[in-house]
């Protein structure tokens, strides 16, 4: 079955809206409320040039959100479970977001533009009501707004050499996270080495809206080359890589997640001098140790359609024991994989494992992350 | 153009899912994180069964956020611009959120279920994530989270007969926003009289997610007699109506609003003895005088398609004087009407204001709200 999706003015356009649509874009996805390219016909080719060419996609819903002021560093450090105390300008961290529960709430990468202004490029939640709240509440003297920035991701092994041509040599020398403040024809942007897959690639923080088609065109000229194809986002391979997807792994009102068992664990940082959000709760979870954790999982039989939504993980005696968040047919290991969570208690070997698929059921077994085939 | 919808796990599916996929849904929008119907294939007839018959729709995506607890009546006071105090237990009210700079930011219904028990019936925005931090950071006793409840809403001038039929002749004593715990059938819910449109009604607030789909043929069966048809919040009656909907009338990245601007000004209690979220910011506000208004317009010419963004309006020098948010070809009027805002300095008369539709400049007058030709 497929639906359309009803375009307006409840949902944002992206600044790339014309150029996805000129380029043939057939289906949308919503993502902190401004629509976002799921594909554009080909889905099999599109996986295709991230694997061996290069795409480009309009991920401009993966919005900022600025905080600066004398105190944005300080509550940097409070929103954040990490100690981003030692970041320099120019540097990108992945940094998780819970709530006072602790309970993982965005998962975004915070940039560092100035001692004193720091964009968080969220997730798929309202990060800018929440951290806005807790800024007033503390009566801390920082701005917190969402900027006119809108990214555009390069990604695949030829997204380097087709970045190079467009920005110069120097953006070899780009470390993981690593950006900088450019321009491109003059269109002002921050150029980092970012992106949602592990193909490798950068993500261009475009900061004027009114050039959205004109970048595109741009990219898209250079890309021409290389044989560069619109795309999105990639659920194929960010399940073959095992990149978390908050919303689709868990969110807060379903599947709730906590750092630990979400494999996120080693960026709360416990020893670091501030306080900050989830902290005593965080604490408290770990000491009474995690109930489960997250697994890769490899699903029997024939080749699957997408996932459209999680499935309860059962065992033998048909209790659940796990969920399966994500899925999908696999390409590059010719099999079904998945990531969800398993109970503690279940064995990595355990061979008694099933979902519910189409009213049919499958057995699942559990297989290391990243997948190792 | 018309797009289909990537349904995948980051995008939750209603408790009615199934059911409205049986029923012929055709389109779908995302609004809190969660799968919401667009149409079912027949537009026209989903407005006349609104208007001169009955109709039911599956709100829900419009979620509830529990708070409960020794705390909870004061914490609402604290979130909400109105003084909801003297709010009996079965009452509702419609209560605008603001931000601590006044910005409007969820526009719920507050539902009164027992004196330490309330539930925000909200808008397309995080408002769980946001009230939970405040919760939080004044260290008040309270629980902040989404219960299992899933508005199903029966509409239209035939309404109260039907929901008499399935619920007895008692749901004629109902007043407005006036709401009950019962059943039907065995199923948990909560009968109110509420609903996003003037044409009356009902909405039952299911309390077992696992009913869905036979809630809503139990309604679609006893609705039968009554010619009920499948629809969804329907945007021509709200614009003929004039019915604020947060999220496309304006929202906090994309045209802030504050209440007086948005006509909500009635709504903001300074008298109430507790202190609120965004006092301070709108007294100010308030002092300093609005620069803007919400207006409703008619737009000259042929039948209009229905709106996928805001336009801005302008005046005869070329200058931005106000943005039409939303607008459609209003069967009961016979012409193009929209709403939006405009600043306080131009005439409720102005004759020379456009907006460039499709290309072409189209004129655009300030008509009344509510409409009335």
């Amino acid at each position: 079955m497929t639906f359309q999706i009803g375009i307006g003015p409840n949902i944002r356009k992206s600044v790339y809206f014309d150029a996805v649509t000129a380029d043939g874009v057939s289906s949308f996805s919503v993502y902190n409320h401004m629509l976002i390219p799921a594909h554009f016909g080909d889905p099999q080719a599109e996986y295709d040039s991230l694997m061996t060419g290069v795409a480009m996609w309009d991920v401009a819903a993966q919005r900022q959100v600025e905080i600066s002021g004398p105190d944005a560093a300080q509550l940097i450090q409070y929103l954040t479970t990490r100690d981003v105390s030692k970041t320099k300008i120019g540097q990108g961290r992945y940094v998780p977001i819970c709530n006072h529960d602790g309970i993982l709430i965005n998962d975004p990468v915070l940039l560092k533009l100035a001692s004193d202004q720091f964009w968080l490029s969220i997730a798929d939640s309202d990060i800018e009501l929440w951290a806005s709240a807790i800024a007033a509440e503390r009566g801390l003297d920082v701005q917190v707004f969402e900027p006119d920035v809108s990214p555009l991701a390069i990604q695949g092994p030829k997204a380097e050499a087709l970045v190079s041509d467009l920005f110069g040599p120097k953006v070899k020398e780009f470390r993981y996270f690593g950006f900088e403040q450019t321009e491109l024809q003059g269109i002002p942007l921050i150029l980092a080495r970012s992106g949602w897959s592990k193909q490798g690639g950068f993500e261009l923080y475009l900061q004027d809206g009114s050039c959205g088609v004109e970048l595109w065109n741009i990219v898209k000229a250079a890309g021409a080359a290389y044989g560069i194809r619109p795309g999105a986002p990639n659920d194929i391979e960010r399940l073959e890589s095992g990149l978390v997807s908050y919303g689709a792994d868990g969110r807060i009102q379903a599947n709730p997640c906590n750092p630990f068992e979400i494999s996120l664990g080693k960026l709360v940082d416990f020893d670091k001098a501030d306080d900050f959000v989830g902290r005593e709760a965080l604490l408290k979870i770990k000491k009474e140790g995690v109930k489960r954790r997250r697994v890769g999982y490899v699903i029997s039989g024939a080749p699957i359609q997408a996932c459209q939504h999680s499935l309860e993980v059962r065992d033998a005696l048909g209790q659940i024991v796990g969920i399966l968040s994500d899925f999908v047919y696999s390409p590059r290991f010719s099999r079904n994989i998945g990531v969800g969570m398993i109970a503690m208690e279940v064995e990595d070997d355990a061979s008694d494992l099933v979902i519910l698929l189409g009213g049919a059921p499958r057995q699942i077994t559990i297989a290391e992350q990243p997948f190792n085939f």
